[in-house]
């Protein structure tokens, strides 16, 4: 397989969370092609190809398929100009800008590989292409659609996550790697009215506004400052005129955290805020609440961790393996080893220049020079990344199929 | 004419700023079947009809056109279903929320009126329909587009509003009668990232919540309380995913005032609370301020309204008469009579049911009961608005014109 | 009586309220030796002089007598340095930086002046001198101890108040002349600890701060803007070391309006923000609020104040007149005539240097350059200003006392 | 000697910073009996006694000896009623509410035992008792009063803290054990008035208020999540009465950090704030900022630690060995150290009543019913925590005093 002309087209081409009906059929097409008993429409577009190669254990190599409403603005000359139409009829520009074409690329190159090393090893390989990790928990609803009856229940959940690393290191965290996320949508209820009359509303943009600044203080005073905890509010909206008062005001609040506790007392303090701040206002009814994703912590088994990272070390060397610590980004990843009751090695890939990442450390301007992952300017380096997240898929999968 | 078919026509048939072509169509018509001399196309929309009847004063009646995107929920019989393409291709409703189909049905009636007793008086009539008095500044566009050059300059400016007083009612207040208004667009630059690593970025929801929450204490704070004044942050909008921290918020804002100090005042405290708390967030670049719609104070001629007022309070009764005080909200008419350095004459036409207006004074909750302006329920009393609106025009001008 | 001296010494040796011994011992000497009926003690330090003069109206003249805790910086040669011990044995200095010092020495002017002129009018003078205008609510506090029992009920209540307009003018603002104030001490409860443990802590500098914010809301988004309303919390205090936490913090906020419903308004907006910003902490339990000086609003009877306007004219030129307008500073004069069921006149007397307030005028520099009540700057020119007030006074009570 | 008399006795005695007369005293007192060489008045009130045993390592133990201006409320039989005059002349309540009664305690019984066991091994031991650790900086202070030229230049650097973790503990964590703290006072300068004409002023309570609010969004937005950060405005002070808007606020922060990249990091965003938010209020001058205690992450050398842990788990089992993590309490510790360029090991002394600590863990109860260091209720119970600080600094002492 071309890897990179795979991973071009998947990148000139990105579709969103369940609606990823081209790349799951290249995937199913390449997994066919390959031999594969291929499995299609779990979780309406998720893929899962199995080779089975004698006795031992089955292993889960997983790759993420969807991407990210972004304007592309990288240059690449494989960009992406695609567009999707919202309810309303507008066009939604599309980018892969946590680079799950990479990951998907990388599945497909350790899949040919693993396949073509058939006499190396044996055991049970399940190559599993999901939907909807960013937007839609697809990991949990190809559970929900009985993944597990139609495919071998796996001793292991592999996978990896492309990240602004230098490109050719890899490794994994044990323990708590990626945070859990809980994201709500809020709406703050005022009365509307014209904008020289204040008297006669309530002001849905001043309680939006006190709500933001006092959420602020959840994590600066009510987390202990050891622990880790992220309240954003990424999105805020109301009105629509400068001189008009809206009735609402809506709020796109993510939380992330990296154990329960804290995760609880973040999400009360949070709810306490958004409860209190409405009746500051005196709001004439109690903000609405929605969920949306809630991702649990994802956590690396730190023995097979440990077992990971010594393949890589043996595979790349010592220099070459990542400790990336603790991330707060957060994955759905463990949905798929927590319904096996296997463990989960989830490692980091790096995939940026290093020449760049030197030269960004040196002048102190790595946060302003090397994009990130959901960044309109994020491009990973195809080459080493690809190749090393060939190799790493490999090397970690064949630990268990001996 | 038939004024009540006149007004639910024009009602079920809303236009935006500077597209009112079915109702200046409509206008020029009636203007043209009565006989006066018509002109339109002054500031693309606007029309304006003279009625040339001997010596004497020119007098100019105003009236204003456009509609609001507004979607109207009075469940009125001619309520209107009428939607227009925004430049995304998205359908916004539209509602004559303001009462300017009142307005145009008046002025229609008022002609007809005046063309209809000739005899009675001598002198000239300048019936003005002005385009885009919500926004864009039709008045002042008028004047730019050459109007006094068109039509002749008159000796005094007249013109009514429709408010949620009690229909039968009408008066103008001597001085100051509504506010100066400035609006204006800011954008606050942040810089965007991912939700979970708020170090790697400057946060502009939190930048405009601290902006917002500030704004309030150039009101609170720095205005004598005698003074007036409305800071009023119509609309904030950032980001678009709960998860993703956004490059950028903008507000719109609008500034009501009555004089020019606490104007300027007021300004410069907006203006420097912005560009301080960019700073405080360490922005990486300084705001930028747009200004939008920015009307004068509406000044009422003391003398001229107290003629006025007498004219009413013969015609309707001295309980007929409203003493408004001085309204928060803005008109840019007076640029009509500036640019003709004639006096103005602006009152409020009373266009609520009374019984409604009395059963809520008593009940203390007028605010929630009576709609105001602009409110998808505004929908004035057809009668007796529409007589009262037609006499009152009538009377006024019958001042001047002996 | 040498007015100056008695002005110059009063200044130099300033008490606080219901502690003005050593300055009514002064006023009842002087009273005595005028041959007036004096009653002392009335709330402890008040005076009244009673001068009985045959048939007619009975007019009550008001004078306030206690000082401030401000350390003066007027450099004035009678300027005060006399200090006074607070509870924890702290010396706390004094000045009278609100000119009741003038007042009194005015009203002993009037006093000697209508007492010399007894063969040009009959009928009662009451000659008031009361205790604790600024804290402690002297005015209730005399009429609760009995004042009308003591003395003759007034037919009028005069009285007045120097501020820095030009020294030489003097004028009453009719009907609501000075506004209604409500004072309070907020303890707001959260829970100590050390400052690098916040999340053992509810913190109540970060609870006090969210409640300032909140608190500029209710004037800038709750009061109508042609409605005049003052929230000021004057004073804030929480904590005694930068890394402890404390467990409480205490707002001292005074609020001003000038008719009831807005002040009903605004003091549950208040109430309203101080609870729900206590909930938005999850503060241990509710904040406690203690009410301090309440004052009404200080109604002007219109009528008579025409009538001592008119007076003032005729003695010292219609330019002399001031209009004040409506004050947003409180009084508490008005419980005098409420009790009394008698009208209330109640005007400004000038004590700025003419000059000066000329060229700060001509110079855009009033704010910063003519020092105002309260300011350990200020200080009223004793001449013209006396001289006026004596005689504002006698005009004023000669319009009763014909 | 008789330690807990001498700890009781110490208790009910506290004195502050730099005026540990009696207590110095004491304690030269004690090491002079002891026969070692005693040097008194390093840094004022500093005592070191050095006990010259043979060849062998330089092991520094450090006790610090100041106590806090905390009111008593334990209820013990030797609380402390002690006062101290204030520079107002106000008498300010003294406890040693962090435990440096312990810490003295333990140091004088861990010189006897070894002093009295001068045959078991050879070397110089250093006891060393600084004044000033809460306030002041006393270990500097110390070294700049030339305290390695008076006494032996030390190998290693131990010393211990109580802490309410459960008595007969004890443990060190490596690296960094304790927070940098940086501590500055603020002063806002706003401009006074009259509570009633806010718009001549400019408020200083609202500018805290502002400031305290952002200053919440550096540690909330501008640091990693996974980095450890504390912003905390322990004091805000404004004005004096609640009708007079002050000319200032002065606010008391700390800021707490573990590495150096962090800690420049938030004093800049913390400088950035403040200077910003007095420029959003139009502030006549720039702030004040005085900086106060700035002392360095507590950094225990991770070699000599576990060397440490290990003759504790030697000495008192396994399970009787602390993890306390890093915490965000600040020490100076390090200084000792850094001066003597010695490895320094800084241990957690348990001192809370193990039953205590079991029921509140087990009602989840820890934060209410535990009292921390610097709480008016912090009471380590006197055994078996002295007998087991005492033992603690001999073992550790002993691995370098073979």
């Amino acid at each position: 397989m071309d890897l990179e002309a795979v991973y071009r087209d998947l990148h000139a081409h990105p579709e969103l969370a369940f609606t990823e009906h081209r790349t799951a059929g290249i995937v199913a097409d390449r997994l066919t092609e390959l031999g594969l008993e291929v499995h299609t429409g779990i979780a309406t577009t998720g893929v899962v190809g199995v080779l089975r190669n004698g006795d031992g254990p089955t292993v889960l190599l997983r790759a993420d398929m969807d991407a990210l409403p972004v304007r592309e603005q990288t240059g690449l000359a494989w960009a992406s100009t695609e567009t999707v139409s919202d309810d309303d009829g507008n066009a939604v520009p599309l980018m892969h800008a946590c680079g799950h074409d990479i990951h998907i690329t990388c599945l497909l190159g350790a899949v040919e590989a693993l396949n073509g090393s058939r006499g190396e090893w044996s055991g049970t390989l399940v190559a599993l292409f999901q939907p909807a990790e960013e937007h839609g928990g697809g990991a949990q609803v190809m559970v929900d659609d009985g993944l597990y009856e139609k495919v071998p229940v796996p001793d292991v959940v592999l996978g990896q996550h492309v990240v602004p690393y230098p490109a050719g290191m890899v490794g994994a965290h044990p323990g708590a790697a990626m945070a859990a996320v809980d994201t709500m949508e809020v709406t703050l209820h005022g009365r509307g009215g014209h904008g020289s009359r204040p008297e006669t509303t309530i002001d849905p943009v001043v309680m939006a506004a006190a709500t933001v600044m006092r959420l602020q203080t959840v994590v600066s005073r009510e987390i202990a400052p050891q622990e880790t905890a992220v309240v954003t509010v990424g999105s805020l909206h109301a009105g629509t005129k400068n001189n008009i008062i809206a009735a609402e005001a809506r709020l796109g609040i993510s939380v992330r955290s990296f154990n329960e506790e804290v995760r609880q007392r973040v999400l009360s303090g949070v709810n306490r805020v958004i409860e209190a701040e409405s009746q500051a206002s005196g709001a004439p009814k109690a903000p609405d609440l929605e969920w949306g994703e809630r991702y649990p912590v994802t956590v690396n088994d730190p023995a097979s961790t440990e077992r990971v990272n010594a393949a890589f070390a043996a595979e790349f060397g010592a220099d070459s393996v990542l400790h990336p610590g603790a991330l707060s980004g957060s994955e759905d990843v463990g949905n798929l080893a927590t319904a096996a009751g296997a463990p989960l090695v989830y490692w980091m890939l790096g995939g940026a220049d290093p020449e760049t990442v030197r030269a960004a450390m040196a002048a102190g301007t790595v946060e302003t020079d090397i994009p990130t992952n959901h960044s309109p300017f994020f491009a990973p380096l195809p080459q080493p990344t690809i190749d090393t997240g060939v190799r790493a898929l490999v090397v970690a999968a064949r630990e268990w199929l001996a």
